[in-house]
């Protein structure tokens, strides 16, 4: 049923995996705290909903996200889970989460709060990818497999190996509003040999309608030499038993084309000077995953942020960011429909899309994240 | 018992109550979108833990906090409650929070998640804030009050009130760590004729520990014409079935004394350029208090930020702030018992004091937020 592709990772050179299958599209390039050219082959199964989606049609240019943290290991959760406060289990799972259909979903209901809505007085897109990635990372914890990392298993802990995403995909039906109830379910599937899918679905509580649904492409890095790494057999026995061959989202409607790369020539707007704060940084002293999406947005229209919803956003992750960066957010919006952007706005009523890429604003201008959003004006939009 | 002080607010002409009691302690001066010097006069009761504590030791400059939203009242809150989803009414409360102590005092359960720790791997005080906020807003919204502002009772939005905060005041003894859980008491008195005191303990849900005390002190403000009111006999009459006479901090040790006006003379360090981000605005348009905490530790030196624990914080709100404004930070450190603050930083061991302001950049220099916060060192703090 399932086709089989190849699709390409950056890696290291030490751990290269010549391209020997059929479909290999292509060999990315990377460098990553000076290191050179690297790159690592991941055979991912597609068709239909088996499997895993493209990675942006061809590849990835990981090496991201700060997904190690150092402490916080499954001991600790399990020790807490067991002695913690006076009310009874099922309130317990509610607040932290638990295991559905046969232990291979992760469900964690949530309260949008009242600092989590936006202008717009709904949900922001920060908000989801927070409540995302606390779900991943409860998920995790709760299986037993946590190492002393943030995310990582044990025996990804012992290698001092550490999970870092390359790419997200969210699809945003409905945003929630204050006081709103969310389920979200999580699982994970391979994503050929050496990458993990993770997938979620939102669901508002009271209607049990999926409201968003999303997408994600993990591989795994060490954490102190950051290099890409092949998933090691033991990690792989570790996190099988969870897989799940099921997709959040069908692979031909999960944005894979590949994402521009926006130029000072082809970009409608730059905003530079975006420096991380102080409270912009984790655990792991790296400028949080989802911190980037404000960034984004710092250069997309007031018109378009004000009058029309985020409906989808595509992140592609290349390069860790830490406090001493500064940091450029440069942005294109175009109609889907119509050859006038400006008029479309202006009239408040086109379906757009908008191109984006953070970069380092010093010499070399590195690029951090690229990625693409739908708008749906507020007027059309349900 | 008690006895009875004045408490100087600003406040509009038409709305002037002249200081007839003893212990009146001064009249501020306020330009608030144009306008001239008003002023407004709270009277309080202190001594003991009867009462309010005195603001800022005699008055305070207000108008701030943007805490009127438009949506979200009671009813559709009530509508939710009784109609929301599968679980039980226990498991509801919970997330949701729940009237305990004869419905003075209200309760909600929190876990802190792993987006809003901090670099040390602790929940950060804008995490504490917000938490501190929701519970408040959740407050008002299950005592059946709440009119369709963010927080104002319905006599309140009849008449288009809002509240503001003029100060708060947190006490840290313990930070918690991603997955621990804490519940947050929160409960309202009187502070004086026109302003209301809230307070809050957080309770770690482990250890039933008191980890963390605050107070706050708020008053009235028309939304459109952003002038200081009096309360209307009909809003009083609403809240104060749920004035409850304790204070978390006992007044002595509220910190109450002046916070210092930091100038470009008296400031160790000032952190200019600070823009808030579309993502800093709230449902109001307005940057949401607790955004202003990370400004604030902008002009905080590195090594303070890394090596201590933030213990105390007292923010006197006094300007609003729109996302056109430019802000800069300053800040001042100084240790508490050496004479060189430097050298205190270095060696690691000494409590510190820091003042900061908030100001804006434009010509004016419009002060927004006066602050000021107490270090321990790491090595030392439990």
């Amino acid at each position: 049923m399932a086709s089989t592709r190849n699709i390409a990772f950056c890696y290291p050179e030490d751990l290269f995996v010549r391209p020997g299958r059929r479909n290999f599209v292509g060999v990315c390039g990377l460098r990553s705290h000076g290191k050179v050219r690297e790159r690592l082959v991941v055979k991912a199964n597609v068709g239909g909903y088996k499997g895993v989606d493209m990675i942006n049609g061809r590849k990835v240019n990981g090496v991201v996200a700060s997904v190690d943290l150092g402490t916080r290991g499954s001991d600790q959760f399990v020790k807490k889970s067991s002695s913690v406060i006076n009310y009874d289990e099922p309130v317990q799972s509610w607040l932290l989460g638990r295991f559905v259909e046969d232990r291979v979903v992760y469900r964690q209901t949530f309260v949008i709060r009242s600092y989590e809505i936006g202008p717009d007085k709904t949900a922001t897109m920060e908000t989801l990818m927070n409540l995302l990635q606390e779900t991943a990372l409860n998920h995790v914890t709760s299986s037993g497999l946590a190492g002393n990392g943030f995310g990582a298993t044990r025996e990804m802990s012992l290698r001092k190996l550490i999970w870092v995403v390359t790419r997200i995909h969210v699809q945003v039906d409905k945003y929630s509003s204050w006081g709103d109830v969310v389920e979200i379910d999580t699982w994970v599937d391979a994503a050929g040999k050496n990458g993990m899918r993770r997938d979620w679905i939102i669901r508002d509580s009271n209607s049990q309608r999926i409201i968003t649904r999303a997408t994600s492409t993990w591989v795994i890095m060490n954490r102190e030499t950051r290099r890409l790494s092949k998933i090691p057999d033991e990690v792989k026995k570790e996190v099988q038993p969870f897989y799940l061959d099921r997709m959040s989202i069908p692979t031909m409607d999960s944005d894979c084309e590949k994402i521009d790369k926006l130029t000072d020539e082809t970009a409608d707007r730059i905003r530079s000077g975006l420096a991380p704060r102080w409270s912009d940084m984790d655990a792991n002293q790296h400028v949080n995953n989802v911190k980037y999406i404000g960034w984004i947005l710092e250069s997309v229209p007031i018109d378009v942020l004000e009058h029309y919803n985020l409906t989808s956003m595509t992140l592609e992750y290349r390069r860790e960011c830490r406090q001493s960066n500064v940091l450029e957010s440069l942005t294109t919006v175009k109609s889907q429909t119509a050859e006038n952007t400006q008029k479309s706005i202006d009239n408040n009523r086109e379906e757009l899309e908008s191109t984006h890429l953070l970069r380092m604003q010093a010499t070399d201008k590195a690029e951090i994240v690229r990625a693409r959003s739908v708008w749906q004006s507020k007027h059309k939009h349900k």
